[in-house]
């Protein structure tokens, strides 16, 4: 443990609890998960020069560390509550550590969620955060409950993370809103928690978009033992991807491109409505893009009617 | 998510708990603490060439990696539960993979724990791991109850991993018994889990020995605002600790080696004989070798009584 770094990031996102019985400074924490809750724990890993561009900003860095694991806990449904860090960094870098934890803090701050353990270490610049939220009994959306006929959707618009990496590698002119726009959501992604929550016994199936709508979606198909065709005219895009880039590469963005970390679910037809309805309440756009049916895979039709080739995959690290 | 990755690791070390309503394989996992229990919890990281030599046994690296957290908990006095992995390394290399994940699962079977989440990414070897553990309300072992008069104990010996490490810089002979024996108090270290369940209710505080016994005891002293006075000549040293190093050297290694993994505690002085019949019973010894006092910081005393200059400080990263 190393004090004066995460001594420094605990001032920093310092948030009371009732449920943090003991927080930072022992070998570790101790909590109190709610009478009658579940726990839902994950951890994500960003490493400088994969999963952001080296030279991002060090507040940029520490939003998004907490927040694509926040994007995890959102497509379960569960409330976020507390998260561990481990900071790899190649030395004592104060002023990185100040921004990364103020960066960190600005995102926690809005979940009252509490940074309750951390270690920081010497290596190449790796961030892994593990989260910890709460959900009802049974009432988690997971992967496997797709059926055929229920109606799929994605919150927000798809691919402009994607675009905005291809922004900051083609050293895009920052000054345009649309590049500025796009950078932002690679950078700064948002956590759909408050839609994970109001999608609770309302979505058949959730996954957080974080390697591209065709692999995730994927996912949700093999755990549900289902397919699911997708229409591409229907995709959400931004203004700023149509208008940075042509149609067929904002498409391929949207269909593939990771990052995003907006929410894709599965719905029984007839609810459709209402959950679009219940999204709106909270800001949160949700788009119809296709439906599950009887099979396997992601099939994606454009606006004549014709199957599009695969090859449109996401990445994944590794298996790519 | 890696799939192929963390599935080979989470068949290695599949373990079923009822508490695991949901294991890997989608966004989070889903788990219930026990009614009444808090919830310990704690991460540590491992880079290589800062907390093992580059060429470790893979094997070695997975045991090493779980055990360090584990200790964490034996220090607080919980009981092991559930694991999350995070693992970044440089390609695909199964075997690494494989070694790692049989030497992780070897220990985790030993606690019935369960591997509950994981993400693995390209990087720098580094492996972070996140462990959750149960404890009764009030009973957890802490830093900061340390009293004026209380005794100063240690399981094991100490300075044995240290030793270990040189013993690898310098390419001591492996086919020597007492330097296998140090290698592997490096490699494989025993977390004190069923001394830190004894010591509850027994010990006024703990610590785990990670960064030496001088820095570690130190955290225990500002913790509860005492001092601690040390006897050199009551250091608990292995035989093959003394046969390999001279009396100083192998005296140095005990004060400010790090990675031991023993636990350091303080216990009132009337219940000491107690304390170590209780983990005598279990196999582990524990060696009283001093005094908490009032005051601030760590003192030792040699043999002939004399103050050792300081200077003989545990290591900590970016702060040695």
């Amino acid at each position: 443990m190393e004090f004066s770094l995460i001594d420094r990031i605990r001032q920093l996102t310092a948030q009371h609890r009732d449920d943090v019985r003991l927080g930072i400074g022992d070998d570790a924490a101790l909590l109190v998960v709610p009478p009658g809750q579940e726990l839902a724990v994950a951890i994500d890993t960003m490493v400088a020069g994969v999963h952001f561009p080296v030279g991002t900003a060090a507040t940029d860095v520490g939003w998004k560390a907490l927040a694509v694991n926040l994007s995890d806990l959102a497509a379960m449904g569960a409330t976020p509550a507390w998260a561990l860090l481990a900071l790899s960094m190649p030395g004592a870098d104060t002023a990185f550590v100040d921004g990364f934890a103020q960066g960190f803090a600005q995102l926690a701050q809005s979940y009252r969620l509490a940074l309750v353990g951390g270690d920081t270490t010497r290596g190449a610049l790796t961030i892994s955060v593990a989260v910890h939220g709460f959900v009802p009994p049974g009432k988690a959306l997971m992967r496997t409950g797709a059926q055929a006929g229920d109606a799929v959707l994605v919150t927000g618009t798809l691919g402009d993370a994607a675009a905005g990496l291809q922004c900051v590698q083609r050293n895009h002119p920052r000054d345009e809103a649309q590049a500025r726009y796009l950078i932002e959501r690679l950078n700064r992604p948002t956590p759909r928690v408050a839609a994970g929550l109001a999608l609770r016994g309302h979505a058949s199936a959730c996954i957080d978009v974080s390697d591209g709508l065709l692999a995730d979606l994927g996912h949700i198909c093999a755990s549900s033992h289902v397919g699911a065709d997708i229409e591409a005219a229907l995709l959400p895009r931004s203004s700023a991807l149509l208008d940075l880039f042509d149609d067929t590469t904002s498409r391929d963005l949207a269909l593939s491109g990771g990052d995003d970390y907006e929410l894709c679910f599965t719905v029984p037809a007839q609810h459709v409505a209402a959950v679009q309805a219940d999204l709106a309440k909270l800001g949160c756009g949700a788009t119809r893009i296709g439906r599950v049916v009887q099979g396997e895979g992601v099939r994606v039709r454009d606006r004549e009617g014709h199957w599009l080739e695969s090859g449109h995959q996401g990445w994944d690290h590794f298996n790519a």
